[in-house]
Formats: structure tokens, sequence, C-alpha cells
């Protein structure tokens, strides 16, 4: 944590004032030994909400129905339903979205179009309204429901992935808490990213709406599992003002430390799902220094991240250096192989092109860890990035392809 | 094969006149079964030539000098390593290179311009010149030389892949050949397409580059395994002229029939290699029709064949079609979900966005043969296109993890 951010230990999204949670078990997600599958997310007051959504051309109604609220006003919660996506199921799918915040709404006592819809899951498969229906009115809010809430967005995962901290602005405490599900696929169909960030600091929403947009570039949008993104992908942060500062813009005191603590939050919340990634074993790191320029860095530290070969490499702990060259070549960033130098977990690894040599047995005991991390410095500018993966392994095939056989 | 175009039974590189193969073990491929590592293919007179080559930015001075090579003139023969890609070795690589296509020169009789020189293995290590040297002496060339030539190539291919076809042009008959290795990573690095065509029809220079450049965009280029290409990925064509035909360039009467063999030839070869990727138990066919345009076309089949998720469910023989729709959509291409159709082997499973009904037993069984071969109708304009991969098996992550722990 930087140093003006502290972590708040066992912290949720409902760690900051006047958010509550809740889940139940509404009968979606019958394949998970986690039965949670309905959750809420509620505000006491008025949020201004922003978010970042799939830039997939087959999209979720849900995610039209969240654009659509968060472009009419302040929102008051959230609704997530895990193990259907409520994605390719023609017009249905708007009209299930659209009851399913006014059923929301209604156990809320807010309007429809204050309430956000979050479906992850299944495709091409109808939400069971009835169900929805029932399973709300079951769901008790409460102080400390995030925990529920965030196992309720499980699918695939295989834990909840949550964090909370808190920081000054004005002289006020302000807290901020985040939770995600992962990413790598679901049975049958795929899996999605959900984000949300609830803070109870004050924001002008469009300060907030860039902000969001800035970090999701250097967090979600540096996050790779399997390279499949989905029709539901969704990063959404509320914040509702109860901590009572001025309410934060670009020119504000406080603009730097509210984004840079949703960059810390947004940061550990896709490392996290990066080690949870299907099957996986351990978490990659890929950190490029030298780039010509920024948009040079991003490609080629997501082309490294994603390779099936440098990912299965990892999950052998191979320091197979050959295979991050190949990446780096292909990524679209210019390279000059005489300047590249290469590391892995900060070993040297290659020089000025060429390889130098390396304790192998030193290296290959390091990869065995939980983290690799490679670093690659392109000596060419001042661009700088980092990606964050995991391994490829049996297991990632074996989840996505054994089910039906 | 289309009617004029008929293949030649057991064909090779070394079917069409004037051309001879030879192979040896020079002692570069020690991990494979098949020991041959080192082959030349030689014309006993001048062939024009032409090349399409990796798009990577690290590249091998392999590559390096066939370019300049056939920038230069007439070639007259090509030698192919396999084991080492002479890749990553500082300036030493474009050296080896030098010195590899000069001692073949010399044991040809040609001059070292005239002789291009390819290699596919481990990158980072020098080229053992001393063992290359001996190898090139030892290498005894035959007009049936072309079957020993395609295994010196291979290297974690499970078979070689050859093919030659013959076609008509000015009354003559006009034979062409050709062989390719793919595709997948080799041990301890990465692998590498090579593909080679002869033919002894008379080309046009110009033309050749043409129609070589144009086939590799719907041939080689809509091939995926992984989705990582290499340093030393080639493609070239070497054509003799001993059929005694008018040079074919682009206003001549042959200048359709000589594409449409070299289609068929780079369709079979991208095929068979996408059919023998790392682990694949079966070949992946998407044909993408109704795009915008044929770029979205493309983008389309190649991201639906080059999906993790998707060609995991292939390995499950699952027809999820969920997976097909999230790659679409991810996939850059225009597309309107009300308006897809898709295709599971001929089995319509989507019609304008609205799963239909379908017998899934009878489609898992389809599934399970040798090829799966997915349509999707986008309905939105004239682009179409076609590419090959293969399933996702536990075995492509133990080929390529596997051997280091």
């Amino acid at each position: 944590m930087a140093g003006s951010i502290s972590l708040v230990e066992g912290g949720t999204v409902t760690t900051p004032q006047g958010f509550r949670a809740g889940a139940t078990f509404a009968g979606l997600k019958t394949y998970a030994e986690d039965k949670l599958d309905l959750g809420i997310i509620f505000s006491e007051v008025p949020c201004t909400a922003a978010g970042v959504f799939t830039s997939s051309a087959i999209i979720s109604p849900s995610v039209t129905v969240c654009r659509e609220n968060i472009a009419k006003g302040p929102i008051r919660g959230l609704i997530v339903n895990a193990g259907i996506a409520n994605a390719c199921v023609g017009d249905q799918g708007y009209l299930d979205a659209q009851r399913g915040v006014s059923l929301a709404s209604k156990h809320l006592g807010v309007q429809a179009e204050e309430v956000l819809i979050c479906s992850t899951g299944v495709i091409g498969v109808e939400l069971p309204m009835s169900l929805i229906e029932t399973g709300i009115g079951n769901i008790q809010l409460s102080d400390d429901g995030g925990h529920d809430l965030a196992r309720a967005m499980m699918t695939t995962d295989t834990r909840p992935k949550e964090i909370a901290v808190s920081f000054e602005i004005d002289g006020k405490q302000v807290q901020m808490g985040g939770v995600t599900k992962g990413s790598g696929m679901i049975h049958p169909n795929m899996a999605t990213m959900l984000a949300f960030v609830t803070t109870d600091a004050a924001v002008d929403p469009g300060f907030l709406q860039s902000t969001v947009s800035e970090v999701a570039d250097i967090s979600f949008n540096m996050m790779t599992v399997d390279g499949d993104s989905s029709t539901n992908d969704s990063f959404i942060v509320m914040a509702n003002g109860m901590t009572g500062n001025q309410p934060i813009n670009g020119g504000s005191p406080g603009a730097e430390a509210f984004k840079e603590a949703l960059t810390e939050v947004s940061v550990h919340l896709a490392r996290e799902m990066a080690r949870d990634g299907e099957g996986a074993t351990r978490l990659i790191v890929v950190e490029v220094e030298g780039a010509r320029d920024t948009a040079d860095a991003r490609k080629a530290a997501r082309t490294v991240a994603s390779s099936n070969l440098v990912k299965s490499a990892v999950y052998g702990a191979d320091p197979n250096w050959g295979r991050l060259m190949m990446a780096l070549g292909r990524s679209g960033a210019e390279a000059d192989e005489t300047k590249v130098d290469l590391y892995i977990n900060g070993v040297c690894i290659m020089q000025e092109g060429k390889p130098i040599p390396f304790h192998r047995d030193a290296v290959v005991a390091l990869m065995r860890g939980p983290e690799v991390t490679f670093g690659l410095h392109l000596n060419l500018g001042a661009g700088q990035a980092t990606a964050w993966g995991c391994d490829l392994t049996e297991q990632y095939v074996i989840i996505n392809s054994a089910y039906t056989t």
C-alpha cells in the first residue's frame, strides 16, 4: 500500500459507510459447491456511479441496462446473479434485465432506474425470473453482507476476492471496498469478469467516470486468464458521499489520493483474479520498461502474459526466455533485439539481446514460487506497463473440456 | 481438388521437373526420434523465387539472408535445419546464416547468393557450424529426396506433411510440390512454420511475389495452433521454368490456374499443419460468411479458431455455441447478435441470434470425428473467410511444460 493508504483487515464492499449487502441461493448456480448465487449491494443514500463495460460486439442486456441507468443519474443499488449470463437470448434478455432491476428496486424501496444489474454464467439460457423474484425477497441486507455477496458472484472461482482500504481526503477518513469474480470459463459456457467498488467519498460524476476508465486501463484491462473476454464484463464504482468531503473533481486536492486508492484496490483485485484463473498454479507478472511509448509497453506486456507458450513454460517452472522474445517480437511493439534485457524474478538472463549465463537451477527454484515476474527492458523510450496472467495447466483444459465427455 | 488440378500420389517437392533434394543427420535435433535434421532442395536450373516471412519484430538472421538473396535474383537451392532456430544469438547469427549458404553453395556448385537458408528449433543457441559443414558434405541429392527433406524439417511434428499436384498451362503439364512443418512449440523453445513450394512452371518474379502474398493470406495466415508466431516463419516458392511455358504474369491465360494450384497446395499444407498441432486430436475449421467485408471475416474466423475456450470445447466434443458467440463478439468484427446463424458440422444450432433446439447427442457424435467445422453466418455483407486450428488438450500443456520438472 502507498504511504497514505491503509488496508482494512477483512474489509469488503460494505466497509465504506452506508453500504449494506446480502445474498441468497435462488437456484441458478446449481453446479458449484457454494450455492449463494444472487446478491445485492445497497447504499442508504444515492451514489454517483461510473462503469467500464465489455468491448465485445455481443453484449448482455444486463450490461445495456447498467449503461442506461448510470447515464440517467444517481444509483442506489446493484443486483448480481451468478449461473446465467442473460446473453444471446433474443429480446427476452432486455425484458428480464429490466424486470430484475424493477424487482430489486421494490425490495429496496427505490426507483428501478436507480438499480444496476450484472449477470455471469451460461449464455443462451433465459433468466428464470420466478426464481429471481423469490430470491430477491429472501435477501437480507446487513452491514457486513459484503462477504456473502462476494461468494454469490463466484462461478469457477475457487475463492472470493475482496479488499478494503482507507485514506484521507479533506482531513476526513474515506473508505473504499472492492470485490471481483473471474475470469476463465464457466460450465457450460463462458465466465465474466465482474468487479464492484464502493466508497463513501463524494465524487463528481465526470471525474469518477474518467478516473474509472483510466484505472481500468492499468488494472483489469492488463489482466488475462485465457484471452477470451465476455459479453458481460463490467467494472462499476459507486460513491455515496457519506464521508461529507467536498465532491472530488480533477482540481481537488484529494483527486490524486482517490485515484491512487482506486488503483490500489483495482490492481489488487486484478492480480487476485489472475492468480485464481482456472487451473492456475501461479501468478505471472510481466513488467515492461523502456518501450517506445505506453501503448507499445501495454501491447508487449499483454502479449507476453497471454501467450500459451509463456504460460505453459511458467507451469513447468522453465526459464524459457526464448518464448518471451517470441511473444515480444509478435506483440506489435517496436523492439530492437540488440537492446533487450530480460529478467526472471529479478535475475538478468539476457542483456542487449544476448543470453548471459545464469544459474538455471536457482531460477527454476525461483519460478516454483507462487509468483513469476518477467522484466522486459526494451531500452527504446519511456513507455512502461505491467500485465498479470496465470500459467496454463492441464487443469485448465480439463475444466473447460471434460464435462461433456 | 478443383477440376483441372490433379493430385500426384505420393508427390513432394521433388515431383516437379529438375528439383532434387536430400537430408542427413548433422547432430542438431538430438531430442526427436527422427534424427534427420539438415536438408537441401536443389534445382538444376535457376529459379524465380518469392517468399513471405514472419512479421515479428525479432527475426532470425536466416530470414534476413533469405530476404536478401531473393531480392538479388534467381535462386538455385535452399538449405534447412531443424533443432536450432539461429535466433537471438547476437551478430553471430547473421555470420552463421551467411556461412551456411556459402557452404551449401560450394556443395551444390552454385553462388552463395543463389542459396536460401531456413532454421527452426531452439532460440538463443548458436548454430554449430562444424556439424553443419560436415552435414552438408554428407547430403546426397536425389530425384525422390523430397520425403527425406520433409522429415529433416520436423521438430515436434508427428508426421511429415507433403503434397504435389499437376495442372495444365499453355497445353503443357505443370507440376507443383509442397512441404511444411508446424507449428506449436519445440523443446525447449519455439517452433516455426516453414513451408516450401517448388514448381516447374515459368513464372514472372513480380507476379510470383504478389501471388505468394495473396495465397499466404488465405492459407498459412489463416492457420493457428497456439497463436504464437515465431522469429523464423517462412513460406518460400521456387519456380524453375522447366515446363517451358511462357512465364506466367498477371495477364497470362495460366495466371488463374497457377494461383488456384498454389492455393490448393498451401491450404492443404496449412490444414495438415493445424491437424498436426501439438497435442491436437482434431482439426477445427471456421467458415465465416456474410461479414461486413473480408477483413472482418478474417478477424472473426481467426479469433474463433484461436480461442482457448473454443479449442477446449472442441477437445471435449462440446457443442458449446456460447463460446463461438463470445469469440465472435470480441474479434473486432462487426456483428449484430440478432442476425447471426451458427452451424456445427452443418447442423444449425442458432438462427438470428436465438438458440434453436438441436439433437445434442447427434452433434456431440459429429464433433467426435477428426474434423469440426463451425459455420458463422453474420448476414451483414459479402465478406467470407476460412480459418483452421486445432483443439487444446492436456497433451499440449504437457509437451510445452513438463520437460523441465
